[in-house]
């Protein structure tokens, strides 16, 4: 099988998505990179420039976009923009085949949807893109005809076993969690948890944010909202399932009962390995699962009374319209508040909580609705919380 | 999706596979039973005639064709045949578009192999089919352009573990089995295991036969000739994998170190369901497996010294020919004399070592080597052992 040269976009190229997935170019020749962008971390950021070349760069804001130029005033032929527009651009620029939008929060909505416009096919690891806009998103690259390919362990499971079944009916998606640092703890003991206890995770090395979440297992909540728009599953159908050992990424179950799933080590490269050549598996070095060293998988139900702000994602789905925003910018906040040792632990999802009870329903939500909303629950927040 | 009427053939429609391939006929309206076979469970097989009113049947003696003629004369339009003519005529019903092979032993080799020369698909029951004349079977299927369905519960799972998959090279075949009874055990605990012992099985409820066999784990051993034959992967990426759950029915590895894998219950049903409608997935009645109340699924490596009748299946296919079908032979007489009390159970594996010791070999046999290979096996053991 031949395959053609790839050309790659990526939105967010100096997190943890964005240099796993220059690792999976340096190992294919057949990927080119022709834009990246990044907030602020310039100096990784002019390493990945020199050797990647892209064409087009970005950086978030116009102070730091004349720093890049001066730090990469050597190079010819490498254009630099900042800001949404600078997004936007790197999200649509004329030679990408493929977006991995690898940023994190709702700031990658409107390029992916620029994207999506410009007929790119996504490697999402934007997970506020599906939670907050999937309504619009889905709908969108259907008419396009572009592809949405999941970038993250569980969805690109999901995905995986959901291929050479088009048109099977899907009984359940199991969504699989590793119950994260607190798994087995009741709600008082989560009482006083510390910053330095909820940033160890058991499995995955993340970053703090997502840690936090997966703490408070709201990262699953999120999880679940997103899959019920890539799969167009409703949330009923969808169980999320505790397995420490986060060898099973997730599965799903047919009519017929039989449950395909997808195992492996813990690797993010994996699933970005499968979105970028997608259906063609490529090999991909590295440690292989070993059943024997495993030795054993442990399966529970996820405790959803001391771990509200799971349930609290069920309720939103429910809910339905801009809950679900509302959900994940008050997570958002409130995690930012327990970093900075404002709030304690068991006051997340109670915020949430409070915000999903506080702030206006609006059933169909646009795209500014769903940026005003985001505003909304952030204004809620720092005035009532 | 609208699916047209589907006819069957059954040859074998009194065994286990058989009466539950007519379960699922009675639970799907578009599927008709135009013939089939059985041994000598007469009575169950006129029960069956009544009920599906096949236009051919068969049975295995001329003698059993007239008392069957008895049983039924007040019945029209029913042809009666016999023996390896009847049997081959099942399988080639000129209506038919899939023959399940539900017959036990090498019997079931020139009827299969007259199927696909019919250009008739294939559900696969009868294991000897590809153990034996896997050679000679897989390149005429792929000639005469006729799909191979696994009907058993580890070659269905690998099966639809490969979907969507297309080009996408196998790194590992992993076979799982339940270990038997006699998981854990010692080879010298195992000296005076009596037929009884053997015959419980801990998670499946099978023929005597395949009970033996699954405790000796010559079971795998068949299977995993099997799966090198069905997926076209050397025995050295077939790893057995011990599981005594059986919830994970088998899985592969492919080269980007993602392993997929099919779990649920153990319920034969859906292997043959799968098969009958592939690639659709039909809605099947009956429990389903619950990754909560099972909590936890197990994973060991084989004790291949104490099992190894199971180590003896690599070494035949590592010398190929027919060598297999040496084992194949072997081991159905082993068994027997087993069950006949003749021989202890660890005389079993002892037997298959020395058939494949003591006769010749023939390096790619002719289907009519293979049949004489069987039959010279077993003379060997009769004047020898």
């Amino acid at each position: 099988m031949e395959v053609s040269l790839k050309k790659i976009s990526i939105i967010g190229s100096t997190g943890s998505i964005g240099t796993q997935t220059l690792q999976i170019v340096d190992e294919n020749d057949d990927l080119s990179v022709v834009a990246i962008s990044c907030r602020s971390s310039l100096e990784l950021f002019e390493k990945q420039i020199r050797k990647y070349r892209p064409s087009l760069v970005s950086v978030g804001s116009e102070a730091d976009a004349k720093k890049l130029g001066q730090m990469i005033s050597d190079i010819e032929g490498v254009e630099i923009s900042f800001g949404m527009e600078g997004l936007t651009r790197v999200a649509t620029h004329p030679e990408a085949q493929i977006v991995v939008t690898a940023v994190v929060g709702m700031i990658g909505i409107r390029p992916t949807i620029a994207a999506i416009e410009a007929g790119k096919d996504i490697a999402l690891a934007n997970k506020e893109t599906m939670v907050c806009a999937g309504h619009i998103i889905i709908p969108l690259a259907k008419e396009k005809g572009v592809k949405i390919l999941p970038v993250d362990s569980e969805h690109s499971a999901i995905f995986q076993s959901l291929q050479g079944n088009e048109g099977n009916k899907i009984a359940k998606i199991i969504l699989t969690c590793s119950g994260g640092p607190f798994r087995g703890k009741s709600y008082d003991e989560l009482s006083d948890v510390t910053v330095e206890d909820a940033l160890k995770h058991p499995n995955w090395a993340m970053g703090k944010k997502i840690t936090i979440d997966s703490a408070t297992m709201i990262n699953k909540g999120l999880e679940v909202m997103e899959a019920r728009w890539l799969f167009g599953v409703p949330a009923s159908r969808i169980q999320v399932t505790v397995h420490p050992q986060s060898v099973l990424h997730s599965a799903v179950e047919y009519e017929d009962g039989a449950i395909i799933g997808q195992m492996g080590t813990p690797d993010m490269r994996l699933p970005i390995l499968y979105a970028l050549y997608y259906p063609r598996r490529m090999p991909l070095s590295g440690e292989r699962l070993d059943l024997f060293s495993i030795g054993h998988m442990d399966f529970e139900a996820p405790d959803m009374e001391t771990f509200f702000g799971l349930q609290l994602a069920f309720d939103a789905l429910d809910a339905g319209g801009n809950v679900p925003t509302i959900y994940n910018a008050a997570n958002e906040k409130a995690v930012a508040m327990f970093l900075d040792k404002k709030i304690p632990f068991l006051r997340i999802p109670e915020i949430i909580s409070e915000c999903m009870a506080g702030i206006d329903y609006i059933k169909d939500p646009s795209l500014d609705d769903v940026l005003e909303t985001e505003r909304e629950t952030y204004e809620f927040i720092e005035r009532f919380l």
